[in-house]
């Protein structure tokens, strides 16, 4: 059962090298932290930057410092062959499930995407959580696929985007898709401003980028939800307009840089770093941050 | 001087391997039919789903195959890492010069394709075409962007997408880009419909994918659009339609197919061959195509 609160760490690197020191560790503090789950090589984990062998060697050392936390691994690549070898790769290394948006350079029909997702879940052996995620992937799902691909074997989650600001909306959304998705599929909801109104409206998991650089006050807001109190996320509101504005991906890598966790700016290129301007404000929002 | 007719060739492939000897085989004929150039591993080579090894085989048979004829060598990839060891390998095996689209997963900022194209053209010690497909890339070039592009060193071409279906409206289209470019960056067209108009209203280039399968048609379709006879455009239009609606690629693969020249559909999976209906249609439209 995929639900809780599933961090989505760094992939800490530059054009050299992984920096496999500071990942470990990033990993074992979401360990420590005995977070629900942790995904490695998600778009925060920029897999869609990483070969294959970078990509095996990270879930590898991610299995071993979870301690027995388990590990979602992002498997999307352009090429089906490739998502089956990532596949193949993160059930040989011991993760717990696997994490698949449809990626593409030709623009993909409603059949090619449900073909993917079938072949990929006769292949696997562990759940499998559909990534819906149209500002990277520029691909839509309708409500029909996305129930159609629910209903294939080993689906266990739906990874939907932010799209409700408030949890009576949220609730709504889930109402919706609880009428629609098999009982063994959750619902979970990325885009971390929208986590706290989908949480509290019903939605099972929160894939979350905070969580993967600050874990316990990611758990907190995460029970504040469960409680229907909104003080945590009122005073986060600062962080979301930072990613709003600059993307989670480059916000929480400024923040690993300046909280010393990562020895460089950790974006691959051609992503280059926040300037120094938005620096300044990332670094007074790091205080609201400490738990 | 990027100029005249360049054929983009199919890269045959299945789920298996890549058919080296049918793709030697058509860059052998495209060098017969004495094309200006050849365009290995662009989109319809299907460069995003292949991976270092493959794209450098490709290059290095192609250059073989061709005979002296210029092989151009698309080289993007959503890491610049990649796309700098694709033009290394493509310098390498002879490449005459090199196509580069922005891709991403995260979406780009201006500052960082600008940033790509100036890490790539210092790096390149051949001409280097800047791939305007906002279609397969989802970026779309500011004007002021693409001349900011246009002035770095070793720019040598503009590929930009059909905009003009008319002669006088591509005419206007090329006057303005000429008032911006330098003049040693040459104008190209793709989007096989629109070249007939571009190449009339004053366009240096096509970069065509028809011409990568049937190149003698392409080349009197090139000549007739010098002088100004619409004819075989006119003639040409029910394999625009199928272009405009399957996708260029699908269609041109399973031209291949049905030709014998490849001996599988082509396409790397999550793509798939156009349904049995649309075989029959383009089945009938290769009767327009011998030459």
């Amino acid at each position: 059962m995929l639900s809780g609160l599933y961090a989505f760490p760094l992939t800490p690197l530059d054009e050299q090298q992984l920096h496999l020191g500071a990942f470990t560790q990033i990993i074992s503090q979401l360990s420590a932290a005995k977070i629900d789950g942790i995904c490695v090589a998600g778009s925060t984990g920029s897999y869609a930057y990483l070969n294959r062998e970078e990509r095996a060697l990270l879930v590898k050392l991610a299995v071993e410092a979870a301690q027995g936390t388990p590990v979602m691994v992002g498997i999307g690549a352009n090429r089906q062959r490739d998502v089956l070898q990532h596949l193949y790769d993160a059930q040989h290394a011991g993760a717990s499930s696997v994490l698949l948006a449809p990626l593409s350079y030709q623009p993909l029909s409603d059949r090619e995407v449900f073909g993917l997702y079938e072949t990929v879940s006769q292949a696997s052996s562990v759940p499998v959580c559909v990534y819906v995620n149209p500002r990277t992937t520029h691909f839509d799902f309708s409500d029909e696929l996305l129930t159609q691909i629910a209903r294939l074997p080993n689906i266990a989650s739906i990874k939907l985007p932010g799209i409700a600001a408030e949890q009576c909306e949220a609730n709504r959304v889930a109402q919706y898709w609880r009428g629609l998705l098999p009982e063994r599929v959750t619902l979970g909801v990325s885009g971390d401003a929208h986590a706290w109104a989908a949480i509290a409206g019903g939605f099972d998991i929160w894939y979350s980028v905070l969580a993967g650089l600050y874990p316990a006050i990611s758990q907190a807001l995460f029970r504040s939800a469960q409680a229907e109190t909104e003080e945590i996320n009122r005073q986060l509101e600062p962080v979301w307009q930072l990613f709003r504005q600059h993307g989670s991906l480059r916000v929480v890598a400024a923040m690993a840089h300046l909280a010393g966790i990562t020895p460089c700016d950790g974006l691959p290129r051609p992503l280059q770093p926040v300037a120094d301007n938005v620096l300044t404000d990332i670094q007074a929002v790091m205080a609201l941050l400490r738990w």
